[in-house]
């Protein structure tokens, strides 16, 4: 049921890893609607991910990027509006990844020298991205950038440990430099949270991200038995 | 006017840099209304502030740490209890410092290591603050931990910089550590915003902390002008 | 640029004054998009506005009804569905007047039984329309019913008077039964706060609804010049 | 353990019914210290509560008022002016009742009629006890004026029916009145959202109120099962 909603419209999104990451998902559906994208995703998560199958069939170039890089990021942005044609209309940022969680850690015992590389994966890559945007100028006016984020970053999910912070500090991101691009370009900076979804990043790579299946089950808890959303 | 209101309560309090700032007019009031306390501050903030003079006057011990140290931390709240005769009843958390602010950077334009080291003084350390707490079991129940935030972690306040992110992250851990102080102990953490204050760290001393006289003028111009609070 | 984004769907529309009305743009841009809509108003409105116009124009039916009325209420939806032929998968609830505020009262020296009549008028009046939608089962499964709202609710804009009071209950009005239409028809209800806009209700029908242009001036001073949005 | 907190201060109580009341705890509680008030009910309330009691203990004049009329509000605040020497630093509103929730009536059943009387007195009473305050000056400079609310003003708690309505709504007098006040005599007004109690209100007088056990059982099966708070 495409409606042509994206024709010619230019983005680059993040964070596909398989078929069921919602980053794939948004893929598909921006080039149904008639959008034109690069991909891109960390090296050590391309490994064991699918993304070039994605690539191949949305005939998306892939370019790898380290997200708390900002020479990648650079590289990204230049690299993408070459392959596209022109200024980006779209940037999905999908990305959120928590060492304490991989690691078993609970809230009362992190450690902190891995919560700075949670923060800095999971959330001042959104800060880098759009700084590199800025200065690049690659955003079209009236253009949208768009972060995931999750109801933990507002109250307290125990359960999500670290990410709760990570994801108060996005949003916080997405506040201040919105209004930025906002003043200077229209372009609209927000984060959004989806409903209980059952990714490979939640429901078990080994070793990588557990953390997503936790809100899962909170928010059933939370939700449907409970009566509040 | 003393009421004895907190007759008997052993406390700690950081960050009494100077007669100006509100830390310094905690620990004289709590003081006044019966409580111990020890003071803190890092090292580097006591060389050029007044803390001895407080010290003297309240018969406070200081005890020098770096909020980023949990060696530091393990040290201050050890001794904390030893000095006041057992466990503590309240901790006043008054810490923040952008380096990106001090080094007139702007929001666009951000240095992302200072980043990280803003985000570990300014915030990071009020986990650490409590986790060292925790594992100390060093809280009464029903104590009391508080830190000082802003209205910016909430809203867009342009030319509060970094130190947005910086207290919507403070706020964060405040509700994460909050679950589980409360269901352990029955402490309760908060953070505040207080009204706009002319300390010395916002009217500044040269080179520092310069940020905390932003969100007055901001303020002023919001609240009293703009009819909004 | 249509894009058959509502093919087949089927609305109603309240509160199409006039062209620069929000919900006579609605209504050409959801009939643009493939919907069949009916459009409604209260009598009382109906005679100064140009509702007729744009039913032509739409080959739209009018169906009058006073949104406080559980009868009129009943009647629009059953005539709209015949009109339509089946169930309903959206419906706007546009409809706001302050009796102290086109009085000139100030918010401290209010007329409680207009106060009474104005919420009747623009809050509960969305609770009796989905009351009478619920009872008649007239929603079909994941419609969407929908409100105007304003920041007021949330925040103090003193010149908005007993709006503000009126925009508060009408969000708990979507709240609350949003969630008994979800539970029992994947039915969304939600409140949209559109940017400032110059409506008649705002720019000067005498002696009718001048409360939307204060939004308008409040928001200016705020968004714009005040830094903070 | 009381500390002469409020030696001195004047204040009005609403809303005392009996010993499991708030309001008889607030009254107990400020006498202690050092405060002289007046209570004061609906006529009706005050046939089935013990609120004489109280008035004997603390030695304070009962005075009655509906406070859904003016005039008795304007008399209670003059005849509290008189027998308290002086004018008001502080005035409680524990005032609340749903004619539906009574009646037993559902969500998607609600008689409209029903629904006004409730406002009118769980939170319009709120609004004409402040506007008969403003008009006769009252308070004093600094004096508090606060109101007992609910969560279910700004969540969703379906059992708590009309009354979270009524909540969002009294919600929003505190905030657009408090402009008003805090801008005239720095008096502030406040909402404030006690734990679950067992109340008489909440625990079975039979045929009145049964509506404040609701939000208990809701808030027992939230913040102690659910995990969020």
């Amino acid at each position: 049921m495409a409606n042509n909603l994206l024709q010619g419209k230019r983005g680059v999104v993040f964070g596909a890893l398989d078929e069921k990451s919602i980053a794939w998902k948004v893929a598909e559906r921006v080039v149904e609607e008639g959008a034109k994208i690069t991909l891109t995703n960390a090296p050590v998560a391309m490994r064991f991910g699918e993304i070039n199958k994605l690539g191949e069939k949305l005939h998306a170039e892939i370019i790898p990027a380290d997200a708390t890089s900002m020479d990648d990021l650079a590289n990204l942005f230049t690299k993408s509006q070459e392959a596209l044609g022109g200024k980006l209309d779209f940037v999905l940022h999908s990305i959120g990844m928590s060492l304490n969680v991989r690691k078993g850690k609970e809230y009362t015992d992190l450690n902190h020298e891995w919560m700075l590389k949670t923060f800095d994966i999971s959330s001042i890559s959104f800060h880098k991205m759009m700084q590199v945007l800025w200065k690049q100028e690659a955003m079209n006016d009236w253009g949208s950038i768009l972060a995931l984020t999750y109801i933990a970053a507002q109250r307290v999910f125990p359960d999500y440990n670290e990410m709760a912070e990570s994801k108060a500090l996005l949003e916080s991101f997405a506040r201040s430099f919105g209004y930025h691009f906002g003043t200077r370009n229209k372009v609209r900076v927000n984060t959004i949270s989806q409903s209980p979804t059952m990714t490979t990043a939640g429901s078990g790579v080994k070793g990588f991200t557990e953390f997503l299946i936790m809100p899962i089950n909170v928010a059933i808890g939370q939700c449907f038995s409970g009566g509040l959303c």
